[in-house]
């Protein structure tokens, strides 16, 4: 049990929750079928901006899971939505394994910014493309704001300080399309036809999850998996509405009282 | 005449002012003989982290400059300065031309990163290093938070947008050693024995040169050179004590009437 109304959907965040460092976590598979056998509706929902969805999805298949593209989504689809909604020609500042979710749109004459971790593509001479674009009258879309994560060199730099930077040097706010948006949670709510108040958030990050999902109306369970560290459960800012050590506990929970 | 006390001593920034692109500003060295003559005390203030204060002096003596390596006062200088009162060991994230201005320091297990115009030398790599010796107690120094400047590619970043994206990762406030800070204008002061009602900072910046040094007690001259733009002029925030055409206006203007 879940304090609130009944869960009726469940967004799912993958790295760190269901996913680690490409292995799936023990159990979750099995729980995600548990979940599928209930017919509950759910979406996988991500800020990973390193690969495409379909590399996503293919990897995750790989690792076990019962889940195809439509289960996904993630804050690269969400950019590329918000480019079309505005007609917007994109400058990427991008992983070159992410190029192809862009596929297809027009890229010249650039008046906005993407940004997305891009790992070894963040040069100073990629940074200053992307700062020249800003400065005439370009518009800043940020994948999300996360600001580091763990892999196996140690903790290494997420988007979020470069959009900083970015947004430092040319003065421009950045719209934020990824987690912790409202309008991220709220797109990914409305293909499922499902209320917030309705539905729960799990994730291992207590502001882009737990934090970002309360704020757009869903409540959100935190996973003792990925990033999360023990001061996640004393925050004075956020307190998560259920903390459970992993993923298949969470299930168990829903399922099974 | 510029209002206020007698104007005891000058100082003086460098990029922008005195000289552009590597060439002298019309006029610029014969007003600093000028000024030589009649032994006004005065310091060359500036933010420049690409290059050493040695080499600095030597490419404005190239360009026709009476002055020698006393008469600067840098950044890098005040970081060198930071670093040793506090017994600090610096990692560098620095321009590789600077490396020499901190020879001879222990840059084992650092515990300070010192961020500099790094230019190229901004790799996602160097980023990673430094916030993860931020991340293991450092402290971190600016030598400046410019925004960018123009060189001859256009707008370029500069080193500030870089100590924003670590600051906002690492959650450590920087400490500014180099314009704006109250510090770096009093170190250079302090120099001259001049306190700061009796002297006159002139730059292009109207932030960190006109505002920084308004806000250590000094009256602050702008110059339309440089990286000044006519909106300068009507600044909400700042205005200067004056504003004149050229570098070699303001020392007709002082010693003149």
């Amino acid at each position: 049990m879940i304090a609130g109304n009944p869960v009726q959907a469940l967004l799912i965040d993958i790295a760190g929750v269901i996913s680690i460092n490409g292995e799936a976590v023990p159990g979750a598979p099995e729980a995600l079928k548990r979940l599928r056998d209930r017919k509950l509706p759910l979406r996988f929902v991500t800020n990973t901006t390193r690969k495409t969805q379909h590399d996503l999805v293919t990897r995750l298949q790989q690792q076990g899971f019962d889940l195809e593209s439509n289960d996904v989504f993630s804050a690269p689809v969400a950019a590329r939505n918000y480019l079309e909604q505005h007609q917007l020609h994109p400058h990427l500042l991008i992983h070159p394994d992410l190029m192809p979710q862009f596929d297809g749109m027009e890229t010249n004459d650039p008046n906005a910014v993407v940004v997305g971790d891009a790992g070894d593509a963040f040069t100073y001479e990629n940074m200053n493309l992307a700062f020249r674009v800003l400065m005439e009258h370009g518009t800043l879309i940020a994948m999300g704001d996360n600001k580091y994560f763990q892999d196996e060199q140690g903790l290494s730099l997420d988007m979020g300080p470069f959009v900083h930077a970015l947004s430092y040097a040319s003065g421009i706010e950045p719209v934020v399309v990824g987690k912790p948006a409202q309008t991220f949670f709220q797109q990914a709510l409305d293909a499922l036809g499902i209320e917030a108040e309705h539905a729960l958030m799990v994730g291992d990050d207590l502001e882009g999850d737990v934090g970002g999902a309360q704020n757009a109306g869903l409540r959100g369970v935190l996973v003792r998996t990925g990033k999360y560290r023990p001061e996640d459960e004393s925050d004075p800012q956020i307190s998560p509405d259920a903390i459970v050590d992993h993923f298949p506990a969470l299930v168990h929970r829903l399922l099974n009282d």
